[in-house]
């Protein structure tokens, strides 16, 4: 028996998220009810016009035609990238894992912004690696001090990390915007140093305001591995994404799928939703009402928690919310699930259990209550949080 | 770097079957064409009377619907459990991966007969695993051997094998079906040696002829971890399999799934079929259709091939050809291809490239082919046999 593999495999084991919600949902990254489309014809032409394809077997790289379509998706938006440089997966956790499969062995050292999305984490562990954290400010990732970091590790004699994991658009869970200029200094530094940088970009689309930056994949496509999916933009539960990598990684990666092609009934019923020219009206829709949720939330909070600060983020699903220092959110979130809302706590999103992390966060996502759900979950929180000072 | 882990990547990597097939396919584990239903009712209903449930993310265990289902259906056939020892998963082959990461460490033993089923044999490799294997006749596998390979194990002091692979019901590739009574003596053995079975049990339902034998996971559901999918009933494309397992390890293998959930929409879709009332139906129109392709193929076999040998497999998709003895089946293959007819050598099929297997078998699927295709590919594979063995 392994020692390392009993680690990873307890480190697998370790729940990641609360398995009961509050009533009033703000840690869930759902879509908004309302937004979920009707996709009955579309399923209905694949099930029809389509059959012998989406029944049988698909392609392990996936549908010829999908792979396509997110290629020409990915080089409309900066990076000239072609079929045979996509992988379909079964949702970008799935393509962050044969990403790993590729790129880890035990012992490698990943770097990663603190905080990060959590579900990156027992993924990335279960592999053995070792986590490196960068801290960042308004601006994105502190590149600086990512260099800093390389530069101690060349001078220790280590190996360079083996990948950089980030989230440049709407940042989970602090919701911030990487600046263009970080964005050309981290790719910079990462070919200086040979880094390998994985762009997870589930929110690319979820824009509220301002015009997009170039992806990290646009302005390096040789480094860059993008994860995409269709669970922010389309529906969750369709189980569709994708990794955007040079080809050569892409073949390997596709050998390492264990699932004999990830479903073609789900990847043609949404080909069919976006080449039938419904996709521009559903990104307008969600970026939208996802606008208004996130404005809704900002000024329930301004009334409130007016102690508590949040920037507003440019996109995606969370806000996140720096309540006064003498604040535990572990505890606030405790408290606040038992009055009927669930915030998360930020310590939840913080790779490196041994350091040491700010415990004053919480992750309040705005894309599944309603609004009138966001304003009494507000509300909720805003009166568990003065209970908490008050008990101090 | 580690080397195992290096080593195990290889081994991965190594392409399990070959990219191109013939132009008639009798490689493929594909359904007949004739057969794929038409599912546009069930997915419209899924889609509209179940939106928020096929849309949102689902349950990682699998939609309880679903897990109910698969517990009534595997109760009817023997095995009494219930819904929580169900795991839903994106296929049997991912169910195969999800059991290996549960159970298997670097090193440990995992015994498969020769031949097995080639795609579960890079699966169980990427572990580290060791295979140990054990040979069959035409009552199944040899439960003598099995015994006095456990016994050289212990009388060295080696550990019991972590867990035994096996396909009971018209086995693949061979289309053996394990009798009673070698089933009785298998779950009897594994009792006392303290040896986990899995029973991969895809064609279960595939059935021509003869009542139905008890499965493992009937006879010792308790030590049983049995894989099932919808692909090679209802259509492979959907990608919906599962395990039943002791609810704390199908617990524990959830917490293993990366893919944030099954896709909810094919899970529901399915159930509007099975619940629906049309699986008697079309499950009678499978047994009908293959076994006619058998009986079809297994003709032309004799007329065409009288030299070879075979036994009438009484369910799935395979028949196990044994060529005279001085045929090389990888070169009857290549030759085949090149005909335009792709059977599978049953070289592919042995898990040790170490051990000395004979060459001169070919798996032939009569599935996916035509009658026509039949007719014409097993004439075609007949002139390559002649015209190997003239230029011997």
């Amino acid at each position: 028996v392994s020692a390392v593999r009993l680690a990873r495999r307890a480190a697998l084991l370790a729940p990641t998220l609360p398995v009961t919600t509050g009533r009033i949902a703000f840690d869930s990254g759902h879509a908004s009810p309302a937004l979920l489309p009707d996709l009955t014809a579309e399923a209905a032409r694949a099930l029809s016009a389509h059959r012998a394809e989406v029944l049988q077997y698909a392609p392990r790289a996936g549908l010829p035609a999908m792979r396509a379509w997110i290629a020409a998706h990915t080089t409309a938006d900066g990076a000239a990238i072609g079929p045979d440089d996509v992988l379909v997966t079964n949702g970008a956790k799935h393509a962050l894992e044969l990403v790993c499969r590729l790129l880890l062995d035990e012992g490698d050292a990943v770097v990663v912004t603190a905080p990060t999305y959590f579900s990156a984490i027992p993924i990335i562990r279960s592999f053995g690696a070792e986590f490196l954290e960068v801290g960042q400010d308004r601006e994105g990732l502190d590149v600086e001090a990512l260099g800093a970091l390389l530069a101690r590790r060349r001078a220790a004699g280590q190996p360079p990390p083996r990948f950089l994991y980030n989230v440049p658009d709407y940042h989970n869970p602090t919701g911030i915007t990487m600046t263009g200029a970080r964005r050309e200094a981290l790719v910079t530094l990462a070919r200086a140093a040979g880094l390998l940088l994985v762009e997870d970009s589930p929110y690319r689309l979820v824009r509220f305001e301002g015009e997009p930056l170039p992806t990290l994949k646009a302005l390096a496509p040789d480094i860059v591995l993008q994860l995409g999916t269709f669970s922010k933009l389309l529906a969750p539960g369709l189980r569709v994404g994708w990794v955007a990598a040079p080809a050569p990684l892409v073949a390997r990666m596709a050998q390492l799928k264990t699932d004999a092609g990830s479903c073609p009934l789900t990847q043609r019923t949404i080909l069919e939703f976006c080449e039938g020219g419904r996709l521009a009206g559903h990104t307008a829709s969600v970026q939208a009402t996802y606008r208004a949720q996130r404005d809704r939330m900002a000024a329930a909070l301004r009334r409130e928690l007016p102690d508590a600060d949040f920037d507003l983020p440019l996109g995606g699903y969370y806000l996140w919310l720096t309540l006064p220092d003498e604040f535990d959110g572990e505890v606030v979130e405790r408290l606040a699930r038992e009055a009927g809302v669930s915030p998360l706590a930020g310590s939840r999103f913080f790779a490196r259990p041994d350091a040491d992390h700010p415990r004053h966060h919480l992750r309040l996502a705005f894309s599944h209550a309603t609004p009138a759900e966001i304003e009494e979950g507000v509300a909720l929180l805003g009166a568990v949080c003065r209970t908490a000072a008050l008990a101090r």
